[in-house]
């Protein structure tokens, strides 16, 4: 008898995690060993509530995984919760093994970041403990691209293309007036400035900005960036920095929680700035001239209408990969990419054991920088570029992106 | 002899700014009365300095207008210099005038808001004074939608297609996580809530984000917005409210200037906070729970990638009709849209004496707003969706939006 494949999302949100879950719909449906494919809602916390939809049945037509792929954010929800170890609580692993039994389900593939993938580990070491054929496969999904053992990560694609495409215009903007002017552009990123690097990408088109481009993987020095930033002024009117939200000082402590000039409010708490505006008022105070702040915002995670074509196809790709590495007997490892190319731009996709997934960030390789916080070197550019390359074609509906939505209220019917 | 075209922009940037200018300088170029099409750069400012460039001799072919029409913000710089009255300063409009004849020219259109208006009027009263046929044409232009006599603004379609959009996407990605949250965007408009309202277009499509709308034509107050946001929480579990930076108490002041916590640093400097930061806080502080503020900022004024169809050629033909009217003779005009249908949707362009601006802004009819903070009405709806309707071609190079660049460093030759 045919096993049903349950897929299910968590984590943080990001624009192309829908097009992994259709790659995921369209290999389960096609294949004639597996049953119906099943959505877990909210992640692993709704498949616990036996939250449980029928995708087969939902998204049956092309035309409505065509809008399911260009649709931001988790169409099935999300969660932040972590399986605890199983000496902690064997009650849940139990209840989760009822649940999958109930719902004859064979496959389970779960998209999202680390602690996704942590959750894939010790579920298909339950399994595998107690001798249960349920194979359990990780699909990473972070814009950050802060995991190990990937060459990049589904999502990352376009929130670097997001952030390219927005300092490409924020430079246009910044440079009408014949008045000189700072602007410091805000870019998420607390450990690791993979999206940070990415603001530098203009550069490759012959634009100037941002002149000035700072990581968390390099200590920061408030008075060498006064100084980098006065001598920026010299050659150019309009001088545009890309900073990482997470930026540190030499003792370790985010810049963001620092306030230069001491204040507390009533209740005695320290204002806490971002970056950015940290370092506006520190250029105001001790430069003057006209200075300003932009924080990218969320929307560097959920703006599906500017997809990469090449993030798109890949998300969609290792969906579907991973549905034929469940197929073909695996579990307890998780779908990377590996790249075989820059030129022509080429990947592969494989399958490592959830074990290769550390519990710590992967790093912008402080080599594929320029000295000076100038930009990024030919191979950091290299790197980046493939990444970004292509748009998705959107449909819209009356001037706004066609979105695809779930109807969670119609549960799975066995 | 052929007259010479001057065009020049100031004021304050917009994503189809210069879709104006090109169908100005194709209008100009294909007359057989017009000789040269020059630029000013950095408007009245720049012009004064005899910065001016040759822009038939730098943007000959249409493939250069199309990618001009496509970048965002003005292309030929900007200034924020309003000509002082003429009886203050005579030898400003007389050097003006040695430079016009200098450069022969006949016509000059000059692209902008409000200041650009005035300038426009004081020149071409001038020049009608001392008998000068030199005819001066405003073409409006400003994201705020906030220009008297004159059914839209360029550049309102795309910014309102900009925040619509991104709350679409934003909307979506607050609604993952089963936690309830409060997410409060804040939208541009510091006296007219044209661009909040747009935050609305959403419900056209059925999506209930923004739950609450709130624009600065209506007095706020803290502690109706936390009993409607109470209200809406019964019924939704991630509520998004869309606030204008320019909302007010009922006293006038400014939501933006006040901090409930009274808090002032070590300079005795209040903490000035944007109105969406102040609500975020007075949530966090009265209700508890997850809430969040997320500020559009200026990508909302120049993210041409998200160009409205309607606006570019809107944008462009008030640029062409600005060129006409200074043909058939007529100077101390602006031109102007006039709304003749909305099924199916058509405008008409016009030009109107330039004293027909006034010196205030165009509010938000308030009777076009949903009583509660609900949204908009039908009326509103139809008046708003024609002008984000179409999605522009947008050309890109390495993933990036290809944008033109005039050369400010080569100067007319004479």
């Amino acid at each position: 008898m045919k096993k049903n494949l349950l897929v299910a999302q968590s984590g943080g949100p990001s624009a192309a995690i829908n097009a992994t879950l259709a790659g995921i719909i369209r290999e389960g449906s096609h294949s004639p060993e597996i049953g119906r494919v099943l959505g877990g809602c909210n992640g692993v916390h709704g498949i616990l509530e036996e939250h449980i939809i029928d995708l087969t049945a939902q998204a049956p037509k092309e035309e409505q995984l065509f809008l399911l792929e260009r649709t931001p954010a988790m169409a099935l929800g999300s969660c932040r919760v972590k399986l605890p170890p199983i000496e902690k609580d064997k009650a849940v692993y139990q209840r989760l093994l009822e649940i999958f039994q109930k719902y004859n389900i064979g496959y389970f593939l779960y998209i999202g970041g680390n602690d996704s993938m942590d959750t894939a580990a010790k579920l298909s070491a339950y399994f595998s403990a107690i001798g249960e054929d349920i194979r359990v496969i990780g699909v990473p999904k972070t814009i950050d691209n802060d995991l190990e053992a990937t060459d990049h990560t589904p999502g990352f694609g376009t929130a670097a293309k997001y952030i390219a495409c927005s300092m490409a215009e924020i430079a246009r903007d910044c440079a009408v007036y014949p008045i000189p002017s700072v602007t410091i552009v805000e870019i998420m990123g607390r450990n690791a400035g993979w999206l940070t690097a990415a603001a530098a990408l203009p550069h490759h088109l012959g634009i100037t900005a941002p002149h000035l481009l700072y990581l968390p993987e390099q200590p920061f020095s408030p008075e060498s960036f006064l100084q980098e930033l006065q001598s920026m002024q010299i050659g150019h009117s309009s001088v545009v920095v890309a900073v990482s939200e997470g930026i540190r000082l030499e003792n370790g402590a985010y810049l963001s929680e620092q306030d230069f000039a001491g204040g507390v409010d009533a209740f005695g708490h320290g204002h806490l700035s971002g970056a950015g505006k940290v370092l506006e008022n520190l250029v105001a105070e001790r430069l003057g001239g006209k200075v300003r702040s932009v924080e990218l915002n969320i929307l560097q995670r959920c703006s599906a209408h500017l997809l990469s074509q090449t993030d798109l196809q890949e998300s969609r790709a290792i969906g579907a990969s991973g549905v034929q590495a469940a197929l073909q007997g695996k579990t307890g490892e998780f779908m990377v990419f590996q790249r075989v190319s820059n030129h022509p731009y080429r990947v592969e996709i494989q399958s490592v054991p959830v074990s290769q997934v550390a519990n710590r960030e992967k790093r912008f390789p402080t080599q594929w920088l320029l000295p000076d916080h100038q930009g990024l070197t030919r191979q950091g550019t290299e790197y980046l570029l493939p990444l970004i390359e292509g748009e998705a074609q959107i449909p819209y509906l009356n001037g706004m992106p066609h979105h695809f939505r779930f109807n969670f209220s119609q549960p799975a019917i066995l």
